[in-house]
C-alpha cells in the first residue's frame, strides 16, 4: 500500500517570461494552500490518507495549472476554488474521479 | 497509463533550525539536479518515461534525505550520487527496486 493514498502535487513552477505558460501565474501556490487547509480542516491529512504538495514544472505548461494526484495517476487542471472543493470531496474525500477536470481522456 | 511511467519527487524541503531534520540541508537540491542530468544523458526524460521534480516536505523528515517514485509508491533514501546512480540505472531505467535503500519494508 502507498504510504500516502493520495498524495498530491500541485505545480507550483513561476516563469517570468518566455514562451510557456506558468501554473504559479495561474494562482497555483494559493490554491495549493487552499487545498492543504482544507484537506486538514476535514481531517484527511496524513499517513494512509492524503498528502498536499508543491512541486517545480510538471512540464504540462500549456495545459496547466495542473495538478496530479499518485498512486492513481490522475491529472487534473483547475480554475478556482470551486474546482479545488470538487477535487478534494469527489476524489480526494470519497475516491471518485472529476472527469470534467480531467486533462487526460481515460484509457 | 500513466503520463510518466515513473514520476519522481526529491523532497527538497529546506527548513533553518527546529526539531525536525532538513533533507535540503542534506544534499536534496544538489541529489536531484545530479538525477535529472543524468534521466536526461540517458534519454529516458520525457512522455511515458521519467520525470524527475523537486517537491516540498514529504513530511518524512526523519527517514530522509527521502524521493519517491510514482505511481509505484517506492520511497527510498540516499547519501550520495553513488546511490542515485543506483536508482537511476536499477529502478528508473530497469524497473527493479533497489532494496537496500528502501525506507518502507516491502509488502
Amino acid at each position: 500500500m502507498s504510504f500516502y493514498a493520495k498524495h498530491v502535487f500541485f505545480c507550483c513552477n513561476q516563469r517570468d517570461g518566455g514562451e510557456r505558460p506558468s501554473c504559479n501565474a495561474k494562482g497555483a501556490s494559493q490554491m495549493r494552500d487552499y487545498a492543504k487547509g482544507r484537506i486538514k480542516k476535514l481531517g484527511l491529512a496524513g499517513e494512509g490518507k492524503v498528502r498536499i504538495n508543491k512541486a517545480g514544472c510538471l512540464d504540462r505548461c500549456e495545459l496547466g495549472p495542473v495538478v496530479v494526484v499518485y498512486p492513481q495517476g490522475t491529472w487534473y487542471t483547475y480554475v478556482d476554488e470551486t474546482d479545488i472543493d470538487e477535487i478534494v470531496e469527489s476524489h480526494l474525500a470519497n475516491g471518485k474521479i472529476v472527469e470534467r477536470l480531467l486533462i487526460d481522456q481515460p484509457a
